[in-house]
């Protein structure tokens, strides 16, 4: 690879491809409410199509966002590129300096929503790849590219995708995962994994309509009753309190905890990420390694919304015939969506609480892969190379996705993490952004990636 | 009286009438989010100054709504009315059958937002007297006349007001309340006390902004944190936990289960009551007598609302920074709310949520009559006259109000509520609506009661 050559086309044509990154940012394409993700997959699948990619727009399920998927280039080795053009919802709107659906650049940051997640990672592969390709000749690996449109919201049809579509998926001799980046002084970091989730609505109704707040010595309380299920799911201690809910939790091996020992979390880091988010402590207490091991290692259960009767301003005297919560469990081996739903349904029922609804919104296995797996070392390799260090690795990230169907389960691919955030890039938050270097360097970091790779 | 001559002109004005009754339907006056209160209290002054009354919009606070104050007619007795001009927000919208603020006629039923609540109440005493002066000459009794416009907020600003207006306001020999109706067999009901209420909002938050929730193996969470805050106020056992929250609460007195013993409550009734909310029992699965005396002696504590994080469609990964719940408490003797509020506050304390802040939205005490007063007979013959049978007493209505500032507060007024709602009104739901023979029954009774009252 002829980095110079690479290098200078990214300098010449920096403005106009910040542009086109400006472009991904405009069009909003929110999976939540279905909001421009039809127009989203159109401008992904021309902007592949212009890099010579073989693109075809595959439907999931009817209504639902298309996949996005492309062949391109030639060589021994297959990677498999996954990444995501839905964006998580804006609200709320009052809290973003510039807005969301307007990309907007301060201080050399890009804001707007999805300018990391994960709209910034697939720009900054499209734009490595483009780079290559006027500078460094045909790509020297196959790729094959999927790009979904609902990862913000658990991905309900990508399992089903990739079983109907088997024969263009398997046989990848490595992945690279949709995110990734640098911790807090600027490491990168590369992850081999990560937690599952089971993403499920409650609803409680208790009367068929709501009533004036004077019938409550008589009347059931729709929140009421939601509120003391959810004080059975986890107490003030974080203990997840769902029967036999940790039977389904294996400890981490000795191998990975030499892994997770190896993490550069020091005090300063731990006093830096509680000041950023404003606490004085970890919940529980927990500190250092135990800190780590938690993160890592530990299921959580997380209310996410709650919702019932008059919210807005003032006082209005109801008592509300429904109530709505909506709660994320992470999860780590050995859980799944579907133990998670069946414990809950139990144990709610158990509790008197059968007239509780559970409504699963989606879910993933976790997923872990072997640390000396060729795609691991490329990227290491790679990292080396653009960032002058080592990567730190991560073996299970407490973020979630659809890993394990993109690897064990279609024949063990091993998978590597590596993208362009920072820890305060304020993802599914106002505010999110990038630091334009890392998107420059990022580019860099593929170009090398894709040498590394292909090397047999 | 001349109930003949009364009756023509009802009859004979009975379509100028009722649009004079729909033109107060039309326009919104939501004390909770301050639409059209000004608009609304002008249309309600005007209607008194056409009666001849001595008008006066007299301010509350900077920005509240003013208070409507009338006199009118003299005698020797003095008659207090109580009414309001504002309204229960109309939302959940599209539960509405017909649009909230476009009176509509069905079936002999006339609906939208305040069509009993308090314009319907308020309306038929206006055209009553319109009736009265029209065909039976000069008021036989003086009328002192207050319609606020911040009941169904809790009145913040309606003791301040009479305590600055008490030359106004004292030296009544009785006091119409504000709302009253029919039980399920067509009898009339007359209240003579109210509980009390204390409205607050509970307000948690946890970290500086929105988190993804993949921290929640750290990082605290506000909806958390009130969920376990609000499971120390109540349980399922629905017995309020507040420490020493019983000790202010005095058992009724022999005469006053007496008076509950009177109650027409078969079990045909109770039967009708839980089919109409549509549950197979009361809460604690009380019956009979029992669940008469937790209806009218129990305090309550009602969740009117919870809102946290994400509550929008899908499945939003994050974890929310805040979290807020609004409680109303029902009192009965001799709670108040500076009570429930400080027994709240160090509840909270004791148990580690000094983090929970309690906001006061409003309260009153409660308020109980003496049964042999004056204007409790005058409408008891009232009642016997125009519809022929002696009304049903309650002591203590479920229903809040500024009862005691009106009573106990101004020298000890014998208050009594007797008004043309019926158990399905809806009030404060989608679909409030009055029976248009119960509009007109009533005005008859209010020119019964003027009749009896101004007799010495």
């Amino acid at each position: 690879m002829d980095i110079n050559s690479f290098d200078r086309y990214l300098t010449e044509n920096r403005e106009r491809l910040l542009e086109d990154y400006k472009d991904f940012l405009r069009q909003p394409s929110v999976a939540a409410t279905g909001e421009g993700m039809a127009e989203m997959a159109a401008l992904v699948a021309r902007r592949l199509a212009g890099l010579g990619a073989t693109v075809e727009l595959s439907p999931t399920a009817p209504g639902a966002p298309p996949v996005v998927w492309a062949e391109l280039g030639d060589g021994p080795r297959t990677l498999l590129i996954y990444n995501h053009y839905d964006v998580q919802p804006a609200e709320p709107l009052d809290l973003w300096e510039s807005p969301p659906w307007e990309p907007t650049l301060r201080e050399g940051k890009l804001f707007a929503r999805g300018a990391l997640d994960d709209k910034g990672e697939l720009v900054t592969r499209i734009h490595a790849i483009e780079a290559w390709l006027k500078t460094q000749g045909p790509l020297p690996c196959r790729i094959k590219w999927l790009i979904e449109g609902e990862e913000e919201i658990s991905s309900p049809h990508l399992h089903d995708w990739v079983a109907r579509h088997r024969e263009k998926v398997v046989g990848a001799d490595g992945c690279l995962w949709e995110f990734g980046g640098f911790d807090e002084e600027g490491r990168p970091e590369h992850t081999l994994g990560v937690k599952g989730i089971c993403y499920v609505e409650l609803h409680a109704s208790a009367v068929s309509h709501d009533l004036h707040s004077s019938m409550a010595a008589l009347a059931p309380n729709a929140a009421w009753r939601l509120i003391w299920a959810l004080n059975t799911i986890k107490g003030p201690d974080e203990k997840i309190l769902i029967d036999h809910y940790y039977d389904a939790v294996r400890a981490p091996t000795e191998a990975e905890l030499a892994v997770l020992r190896e993490l550069p979390f020091d005090a300063a880091r731990e006093a830096a990420l509680k000041d950023k988010w404003g606490v004085g402590g970890f919940v529980t207490g927990v500190e250092g390694f135990d800190a780590i091991k938690r993160l890592y290692f530990q299921p959580t259960a997380t209310v996410c919304g709650v919702s019932s009767g008059w919210e807005g301003a003032g006082a209005k005297t109801v008592l509300p015939a429904r109530a709505m919560c909506k709660i994320d469990f992470r999860l780590v081996p050995d859980l799944t969506p579907e133990i998670v739903v069946d414990l809950l349904r139990k144990h709610l029922d158990r509790r008197g609480f059968q007239d509780i609804e559970i409504r699963l919104l989606g879910g993933y296995r976790s997923a872990l892969s072997d640390v000396n797996a060729p795609v691991v070392k490329a990227a290491a390799r790679a990292a080396e190379r653009v960032y002058g260090r080592a990567p730190v690795r991560i073996l299970l990230s407490p973020g979630s996705g659809p890993m394990w169907t993109l690897s064990e389960y279609i024949g063990g691919v091993p998978v590597v993490c590596a993208g362009i955030g920072h820890p305060d890039s304020r993802v599914h938050s106002p505010n999110e952004h990038v630091i334009l270097a890392n998107y420059e360097r990022g580019m860099r970091f593929i170009g090398a990636l894709i040498d590394e790779f292909a090397r047999p």
